[in-house]
């Protein structure tokens, strides 16, 4: 019997708007249930390593959710964002997982990890739940403007991450106020022709579906939504602030058993909602797994996004993505 | 006793995805039901006229929901949106209610009405259901590109919807991915520093409340909300998307009566997200008060439509708009 191949995550657990003595103990709960060959490394300042079950890698500073990213990432070279995304370059973990500052992981990991060839800017990839088929959304935060070309490429990165969940041909859909061609700013019009275009080469992996507007996204009839990260982040926080509301309006109206079941029900789907905390985003289109957890994570939500982490491992998303490129590029 | 004034309603019964037969039948039901101040006038083909129980202001051409704007509204002058508009202009009537093609009546209003003094475009102005107060969002869909300029003149033009609605002192939130000022497009941040002096402004008609992020709009915390007219139409397609999900889970999880009763109850909330359904957005910052129905509106939402032109008209929401940016520029 072939045994599995190990996979290391780190796990930074300074940083975010959560207690490190938290997040230190949800990864130490993790771990106990974790197969054996998956390992945790936590990284974070050595004042925590009498606390850890887990292996430390001490880095003594710590970027804080206020810090100005740029400055940070120059200033703070030993910080546990810095420390883990260097370990992550030299190989020494497969993945890292943090819910600290988002502006300087994202641009520490450009600049450490690199972007992989045929990609301009990392984007950040969150999951949603719709009535059919998890879908996947890119950008949610990373970019604010973006050009044609960009989300171009977001659609491959988002379309390669469905292929290695299992999708096969994976349809791609633009966020858009109307289905139509001409719909939009020129930059979507552009990336909308642009993406007919390679639908339709012989090494396309994935459909396009077009245009899709806000109201038919849930339905589920599009496996990646392709979007700025400014409308990205508006999109995934109105549909947060959306089933708020009407969790609220349910217990107003039910009583008792009936208003905790349905709660209960909801409640898993205003979770996947709350898009950074579960499971965490994905930074995509650099060279590494990183996922990004939401600054105020709960314990569960950390763990969460620990557990992506070793599924975009497992699942072989970087080799399925690089391979995807390197054909377009041949 | 002083009797009220009369109010004209103009109402565009051509154009839109509905027939001209249902919306001439729900303006006729609900014209019976308006006080004796209030005359609707139907406008369309003189082909309905028989059909009409109300007066038919004969229009012989048709722009459709496919035309392409800017052509339609040159080659199309006899049609029932630009008859409608130029009956609006000439005072024949207070208010143009339409279901028609949203960027021929944007564009023609525009040209025929022309903006009040102080105002560079008209916006979408769309009404929603909080936790506490209704919400005012504008633009959702008329200037897809804003500038700051443009974000500052809707922040006006939304506050004073809102004074005329009863709304002492209103609070103005700027639509962004974070709640610190230097988030967002350099547009966003002009804006941001722009609305704050605004407010501090010995006139000022309304409070600043910063930047606002989707999550907690719907915490019913501000009373307008500003953002560009791309990203107000996803926000308000994505939260009827998601009414849609929800009230599709519901579905699923509850039966009988219970179903029913939470169906019933949450309806409302999802046909008020159904913006441009009901009850109609209003195209703001023309001289005139035009409201935009839905494309395939019901016959309750373009009644509603109706209704909410005889309220706009009756509050005076134009006359304080213009006595606000009037006084600004003295």
């Amino acid at each position: 019997m072939q045994s599995n191949p190990e996979i290391r995550i780190g796990v930074d657990i300074m940083g975010s708007d959560s207690s490190p003595e938290l997040l230190l103990h949800a990864a130490s709960d993790l771990s106990a249930s974790l197969p054996a060959n998956v390992k945790l490394i936590a990284i974070g300042h050595p004042r925590f390593e009498h606390l850890s079950k887990l292996p430390l890698k001490a880095a003594s500073e710590t970027i804080e959710m206020q810090d100005a990213p740029l400055i940070a990432i120059r200033r703070k070279k030993d910080s546990s964002l810095c420390v883990g995304l260097r370990m992550l370059r030299e190989k020494e973990i497969d993945a890292f997982v943090s819910a600290g500052n988002t502006g300087a992981l994202v641009s520490y990991a450009k600049v450490t990890l690199a972007m992989l060839p045929g990609l301009m800017r990392p984007a950040l990839l969150a999951i949603l739940p719709t009535k059919r088929n998890p879908l996947v959304v890119l950008d949610v935060g990373a970019n604010l403007q973006c050009k044609a070309t960009h989300l171009v490429q977001f659609a491959l990165v988002g379309a390669a991450y469905q292929l290695a969940r299992g999708v096969k041909m994976p349809s791609v859909g633009l966020l858009n106020i109307g289905s139509e061609a001409l719909k939009g700013t020129s930059e979507l019009r552009t990336a909308y022709q642009e993406l007919q275009r390679l639908s339709k080469e012989p090494e396309a992996f994935f459909r396009f579906a077009g245009n899709i507007e806000g109201k038919i996204v849930f339905d589920g009839n599009v496996d990646v939504l392709v979007t700025d990260g400014f409308t990205g982040n508006v999109f995934l926080k109105t549909a947060e602030g959306l089933a708020n509301l009407i969790l609220d309006r349910i217990n107003e109206n039910l009583s008792g058993d009936m208003a905790q079941n349905m709660q209960d029900h909801l409640q898993d789907l205003h979770s996947h909602l709350h898009y950074a905390e579960y499971p965490g985003a994905l930074l995509a289109g650099v060279k590494g797994v990183v996922i990004k957890c939401h600054g105020y994570s709960s314990p569960e939500a950390f763990s969460s996004g620990i557990r992506e982490a070793i599924r975009v491992v497992g699942e072989g998303f970087l080799q399925i993505l690089q391979n995807k490129l390197f054909n377009r590029k041949a």
